[in-house]
C-alpha cells in the first residue's frame, strides 16, 4: 500500500487552522452584514461554456475541467465521436463538451455575474452581495499560491454612484483594523491609465503602458522606461509618463498636479474627478465615526498611486489594491478590486455597472500568523475533561458530563477506563484547561474534584459549584 | 449569446437560503464543540487513487474525475501515450493517471481516514473530529438528490468504548431538538445481521439478507420473504428471520427476545450485549440532564430496529439511522452512521476503531422548510436604510450611516439620489424595517426622521436617539 497523500497545491486544515480561518470569515461576515451586503453561494461546478474565454488565454489554460462521467459505458457508435472529440482536447484548452462539459469555479466574479443575469427579475437593485468560497486554478504551486484557495468578495451592482467605491474603502479599513493587520490601500483609476496613453498620443497603447508601469515597484523607473521603449512608446511619451510618476504629495496635491498635466485628456479629467469624489465620500463616511480633529479621518493609509494597474481586463474606473504595511511581512497584494462597467454584458444583460473588492483569505491568514495577531482563545476547544475511573464511577461521570454541557461548557469524558497517566497525557496534549476527577470518594459524597491543569491546584466541590467555577 | 445556466444537480443559494443554511451549520457546530469534537477540513480534490475502490463499483462510477491540465501542450511523443491511456478511460471507470489523476471528494469519511493516517503522529487519540463540507457525486439528479451536496460528519476514532456510540446518540437528540425537527432514531448492529445469517445456517449470506431486509418498509414482509427465497435462503431460515422481525416491545424487551432466539450465535450475543450497553450509557448521560421521573430519559424516540441495514460495507458494529417522525413530511433518512473497525486500515494504519454519524444537511434543510421551523429573524439582514436626498443631505446621511454601523446596526444608504418612490420601493422589496430620512430640515436641526416601515409611524429625533431606538 502506498503512503496516502493529497494533490499538489491543496491543503488539509487542522482543527487549530479551521478555527483561525473561521475567525477571519466570521469577522468579515459581520462587517459585510453591517454594510447591508447579502450572502450568496454558487456551485463549485459551472458549465465550461460559462467560464471559458472570460479570464484570457492564461485563464482558459488554468481552469480545472471535469471529465464527463460514464464515458466507458457509451455505446461503440458514440465512441467514434468521443475519439474524434478527444483530439480536440489534445489540440486546444477549450475542451469539447462531449468529453468535458463542467469545470471548477475559477473566481467568484463570473459566477456572480451569471447569477445576476439568471435572477435579474428577483433581485432588488442595487444589489450588494458577499461571497466566501473556494476557487480552483491549475497554477504551478508555490509559497502562498495554492490550487485550491479561498476568495472573499463584496460587490455592489446596479449603481454608478461613487458612494459605493467609498463604502468599499471603509469596509477594507474596518476589516483590517478588526483583524489587526496594518495596511496601505492604493487607489487609482483605469481612466488615468488611459490618459497616460493619451499623453503619449497613443491611446491604443494603454495595456502596454499599464503592464510596464505595474513593474515600477520591482524594476524601478529605469527598467520601466526601457520596457516602455521596447513596447514602442516614443521618447516624448516616456518623458510625459515620468513627469506623472514623479508627482509627490498628499492625495489632493497629486490629483491637482495630474489635472494640470492631463488637462487635455477628457478621460483623464474624468478619472481625476472620480477619484476626488470617491475620497470626498470616504471622508464624509469617516467623519461620522470621529477622528474629527484630523481633516481626513483614517486617510493616512490610503494612497493615490498611478502605477497601480490590477491585472484583470474588465475594470473600467476606480481600482484599488491592499498591501500589508508592516515591515516585518513580505507579501504581495492581500486584496484588490475596482469598478467594471459591463460585467453582466458577458451573459446578455447590458448596462449594469458594478464595483467590487476581494479579500485574499489565504494570504491574510499567513500575514496574521506572521504578525501573531490571532486571538489566543481561538485554539481552546474542550474546556473540561472527566477522567474515566470505570464501573460506577464511569456512570457517575457520564451524569456530570451532560450537566456541564447543559451549562454551555465544552466537555468530554475519556471514553475508556484507561490508566490514569494515559488519560492525563491525553488531556495535556489537547490543551484542556480543567480535569475533573469523579472517583469513589467524590461519587459517595456526590461531589467532584476539579484540577486546574495550569496551576496544578485541585479542589473537591459539589457538581453545581464545579459548573459555576468552569463557566467563569 | 445563450442563456446562462448551471450544471444539472447543482444549486445557487440565495441570500435567504445561505442564512438558513448557516443557521443549521452554526447550530451543529456549537453542539459538536460542546461535545469536545474538533473541526477539520480536507481539500475538495483528492488523488484519484485515494478514492477509487473505496465505495464499491457504483461509487467508482459516480466519482467526478478531473481532467489533467495542459494536455494540449504535451509533446507529440507524449500524445501517443495519452491516446493509448484514453482507451482505458473508455473501457473502465478506474481512469488512468495520465488523463486524470485527481477527483472530487465523494464523502467525508475516506478523506478523514486518509488524514488520520497522514497525521497519526500529531493527533492525540482518541480523536473526535467534525467536518462540514460539500461532496460531489455523478448521480442522476432528482428531488432531494443533488450532484453537489453537503455532508456533516462527527467521528470518534481510536477508542472501542461504547460511550462513543452513546455520545453520538446524545448529539443526534440535542441537534434535532435545537433544530425543532422531530425524529426517530433507529439503532441496530451489524452483528445482529450476521447472527440472522447464522440462524439460517448460511453465514456467507449476510449481505443478501441485509439487502432484502432493508426493503421491509417499502415492500413488506411478504416481499422480503420472496426476495430472501430468490437469494437462496432456505424456508427454515426465512422462518427464523420472520420470528426475529416479529419481535415487538420496548428496546429492552426486544433485546431479551433476540437473546433468546440467538443464544447459539456468538456474534449475535455480542451485538445484543453492545446494543444494551450503548443504551445503558445513553441513559446515564441523559440522567445527568433531568427527565429524572422517566426511567429512560429521551429514549422514547430511540428504536432498536433489526431491519435497519445501512448501505456502506465498512460498518462492523452498532449502526444508526435518523428519520423525521412528523406525519407531514415525506423524506428518507436525514442522518446515519455506525461503528467501523478498520477504516484507516485502507491506508495502512491497522487497529484504529471508530464510530461516526452524518447529518444530511440538504434534506434537513428541506424538512425544516416544510415544517416551517427556521427562526423568523434569519432573513433580516439590513435593519435601516438612509434615503439619499443628494447634495449636502447626502453628505449628512453618510455621517449618520457610519454612526449606525459603529453601534452594530446593519445599515445602508441608497447610493444614488434617485426618486423618493424608487428608494422606498427598494427598501420595501429588501424587507428593511426602518427608513431614515435626512432632509433639509433634519440636517439643519442635526436630527433625523425615522420611519417604521411596518407601522408607517414616523418621528424626528436626534441621531443619538435614533441609534438607541434602532438598537433595541
Amino acid at each position: 500500500m502506498s503512503k496516502p497523500s493529497i494533490p499538489q497545491g491543496t491543503r488539509d486544515f487542522s482543527p487549530a487552522e479551521v478555527r483561525r480561518r473561521q475567525y477571519i470569515f466570521n469577522t468579515l461576515r459581520t462587517i459585510f452584514e453591517l454594510y447591508g451586503a447579502q450572502p450568496l453561494e454558487t456551485p463549485s461546478m459551472e458549465n465550461l461554456t460559462t467560464l471559458m474565454g472570460k479570464y484570457g488565454e492564461e485563464g482558459d489554460r488554468l481552469i480545472f475541467k471535469i471529465l464527463n462521467n460514464g464515458l466507458h459505458e457509451k455505446k461503440d457508435a458514440d465512441k467514434d465521436k468521443l475519439n474524434s472529440e478527444w483530439n480536440n482536447v489534445l489540440s486546444r484548452p477549450y475542451s469539447t463538451p462531449v468529453v468535458t462539459e463542467r469545470a471548477l469555479r475559477y473566481d467568484l466574479t463570473i459566477p456572480f455575474a451569471r447569477y445576476v443575469v439568471m435572477h435579474q427579475n428577483d433581485i432588488a437593485f442595487p444589489f450588494r452581495r458577499y461571497q466566501m468560497q473556494p476557487v480552483w486554478r491549475a497554477d504551478r504551486p508555490q509559497k502562498g499560491r495554492y490550487r485550491e484557495f479561498w476568495q472573499c468578495d463584496v460587490d455592489m451592482v446596479g449603481s454608478t454612484s461613487l458612494i459605493n467605491e467609498a463604502e468599499l474603502l471603509c469596509i477594507y479599513q474596518t476589516a483590517f483594523q478588526k483583524l489587526k493587520v496594518p495596511v496601505t490601500i492604493k487607489v487609482n483609476s483605469r481612466k488615468l491609465l488611459a490618459a497616460l496613453a493619451d499623453l503619449c498620443g497613443m491611446p491604443e497603447k494603454m495595456i502596454d503602458i499599464t503592464v510596464a508601469l505595474d513593474k515600477l515597484d520591482k524594476i524601478g523607473w529605469v527598467g520601466v522606461a526601457n520596457e516602455l521603449k521596447e513596447r514602442g512608446i516614443a521618447e516624448d511619451g516616456i518623458w510625459q509618463i515620468e513627469k506623472v510618476i514623479n508627482v509627490k504629495g498628499t492625495n489632493d496635491e497629486k490629483l491637482v498636479a495630474y489635472a494640470d498635466i492631463m488637462q487635455h485628456s477628457a478621460v483623464g479629467m474624468e478619472g481625476i474627478n472620480e477619484l476626488g469624489k470617491t475620497l470626498a465620500y470616504y471622508r464624509s463616511l469617516e467623519f461620522g465615526i470621529g477622528d474629527l480633529d484630523s481633516d481626513n479621518g483614517r486617510e493616512e493609509n490610503i494612497v493615490v498611486d498611478i502605477s497601480l494597474a490590477r491585472g484583470l481586463n474588465y475594470y473600467t474606473g476606480v481600482i484599488v489594491e491592499v498591501v500589508c504595511s508592516s515591515e516585518a511581512v513580505k507579501m504581495g497584494s492581500i486584496g484588490g478590486g475596482g469598478r467594471y462597467d459591463d460585467l453582466t454584458g458577458l451573459f446578455g444583460l447590458k448596462g449594469v455597472s458594478g464595483v467590487g473588492i476581494s479579500f485574499g483569505i489565504d494570504r491574510i491568514y499567513d500575514v496574521m500568523e506572521e504578525l501573531d495577531v490571532f486571538p489566543k482563545q481561538l485554539v481552546e476547544g474542550t474546556k473540561a475533561m472527566l477522567v474515566n475511573f470505570g464501573g460506577e464511577n464511569e456512570t457517575y461521570a457520564l451524569q456530570i458530563l451532560q450537566q456541564l454541557r447543559a451549562a454551555n461548557i465544552a466537555a468530554e469524558i475519556y471514553p475508556d477506563a484507561a490508566k490514569f497517566d494515559k488519560q492525563m497525557k491525553y488531556a495535556n496534549r489537547r490543551g484542556i484547561a480543567y480535569v475533573l476527577l469523579p472517583g469513589d470518594e467524590e461519587r459517595q459524597k456526590n461531589m467532584v474534584s476539579v484540577k486546574n491543569f495550569e496551576t496544578g491546584e485541585q479542589k473537591m466541590m459539589s457538581v453545581g459549584e464545579a459548573v459555576i467555577s468552569l463557566q467563569s
